[in-house]
């Protein structure tokens, strides 16, 4: 019998998650059936929407999430044992997974792992899968970003929003971003060639947009929402664009105390701007596209890539609490 | 010599604008020119946008506003005496005026008044005019309903609202209207054959469209921005579209102290929201299209109008003030 280890809800969270809103359980494996694979995890991913989508776990449910996963043992011939796969297997060490089952979910069906020749495996989980489709089909397709223009991105140290002022960069927009530390707000200056970026804990950010961005912004990439995003919204230029990927600064708020930030709708009127909100699996069907794409540009050095790790599968709760608190520079992922 | 009154601005609006923020003079108007023509106004519009450009007009300036006008003198063969003209005239009687110098403005060039047979002229500054094409376009542009959604209307009864909700029922959806009065909910729901109607000062919002729309909002077309518009996004279906035309709750607040409301991100990313802002004018190469479109299901009497007419030039800060306590049920005009 294969033995797993899980994380499974225990408590529902209630404002910033707690290590012991989750509770590691140990499972036997039944063994596989025709058209399953067995596989361990190699990486697990900790992103922010997990705080908006775990709510909706009954008590007891695993944890839901991605992995990269080594197949160990396979009845199907088109997963054989070696390869690695790239699916939504949960927070959990080693999964009994049918990839090609049917299911209602909206994510990304199960796929096995492109070669990515020299690059880490654990590129599956940022700038080659869903965050770099996410920052690639986001920002392009609703910003429509045209070179010389302003792009403004908030979180821009985070998983996404690095991406997304690099992609910028490369269309030759000039970028400014926002992000929470010195250090941050160096790695974008120095290592990733933003034009301007500032942390928003030391420097207001209406003074800061005033000084780098004079005529206004032409797009903006939200990823944090609240106050931040409502002054970002006071700098458009007219008919300016905003994608909206996340609200990370609500998150944590209680469903009963809102947020509030200053209302957007007279910048929207008077400035004739376009918001859209997005979750990145509306482009399932241009998925390899973003990742052959987003392949090249690291390849070819025009983009840079950071992680930061948490080792041991044991330490997820803690890879997960840090992203509320700002703690990952690039993208968190977690070594089993 | 003939003398014109009109209101200028004698102090900038602060909270709810004030009577003696504006000041009635009288002035000795010059001779006309060739290309002019002397005007006299018949009705005079107020309108919600007025207290928001306002503050960038200087001390002494004219107020801004269209009227209708009757053309009493002209130096001009297409403007010939005894016409009338829409035009942005600004709150004054008597104007001397070159319906087609050259201007800057954004706004439609002054125009003959078109045929409107036995319709009162007044229409031509309400369903007949702009606020008839804000909500013409601004509904049917960028809401692209289809018939069968589900369409929110807020400031539902004024000159706008109550436009756009019957533009939606003719376009066969289902319309929802919040407004601010009884009064104002029976005309919406006796007259206007809105299938949903509420007072939002005595019905929670979130409370009647769990009721009217249990299974969601399509389109939501925007007047009033703020704690209201927060709930209303909170009901979007997936892949809502919301137009947003005024932001009037928020107009008299403090520019230092902005109003808040629940931050909108969440609902934009997880429903994948569409939200644009805009301004009537960058429909201006279709104006007349519009126009006729509107005169055409007011003939067929598909579309009914309503105006709060204010008597007496005098009173125009009246008529203003007024649209920010709810006071007018449909368009609010002024006659000279």
């Amino acid at each position: 019998m294969v033995k797993t280890k899980k994380f499974v809800v225990a408590k529902h969270f209630e404002g910033e998650p707690k290590e012991n809103d989750l509770q590691l359980v140990e499972e036997e494996l039944p063994s596989l059936k025709d058209g399953e694979i067995l596989c361990e995890a190699v990486w697990l991913s900790v992103d922010p929407y997990m705080r908006v989508f775990a709510p909706t776990l009954p008590k007891g449910s695993i944890m839901i999430g991605t992995q990269v996963a080594k197949i160990i043992e396979s009845r199907n011939k088109g997963f054989p044992v070696g390869k690695y796969v790239v699916g939504h297997l949960g927070w959990q060490t080693i999964s009994v997974h049918n990839p090609q089952q049917p299911t209602t979910s909206p994510m990304a069906p199960t796929y096995l792992l492109p070669d990515f020749g020299e690059l880490p495996l654990s590129l599956a989980l940022g700038a080659l899968g869903m965050p770099g489709n996410t920052a690639y089909f986001g920002f392009l397709e609703i910003c429509q970003p045209k070179a010389g223009e302003v792009v403004v991105v908030s979180g821009a140290a985070g998983a996404v929003g690095s991406l997304v002022g690099q992609i910028a960069r490369i269309k030759g927009c000039k970028v400014i971003g926002f992000a929470g530390s010195d250090d941050k707000v160096r790695w974008l200056k120095d290592d990733l060639h933003f034009d301007a970026a500032y942390n928003y804990k030391k420097t207001d950010v209406d003074t800061a947009l005033k000084e780098a961005a004079p005529n206004g912004v032409d797009c903006y990439f939200d990823n944090v929402g609240g106050v931040m995003s409502s002054t970002i919204l006071s700098h458009m230029k007219p008919k300016g664009r905003i994608s909206v990927c996340g609200s990370i600064s609500s998150y944590n708020a209680d469903a009963k105390q809102l947020a509030v930030a200053p209302v957007v709708q007279p910048y929207l009127v008077f400035k004739e701007l376009k918001m859209e909100g997005f979750v990145v699996h509306r482009w399932l069907d241009r998925w390899m596209e973003g990742i052959h794409q987003m392949k090249d540009w690291v390849k070819d050095q025009q983009l840079v890539y950071r992680e930061t790790i948490t080792e041991g599968f044991e330490n997820m709760p803690k890879a997960f609490i840090g992203l509320f608190r700002g703690e990952n520079i690039g993208k968190a992922v977690v070594k089993a």
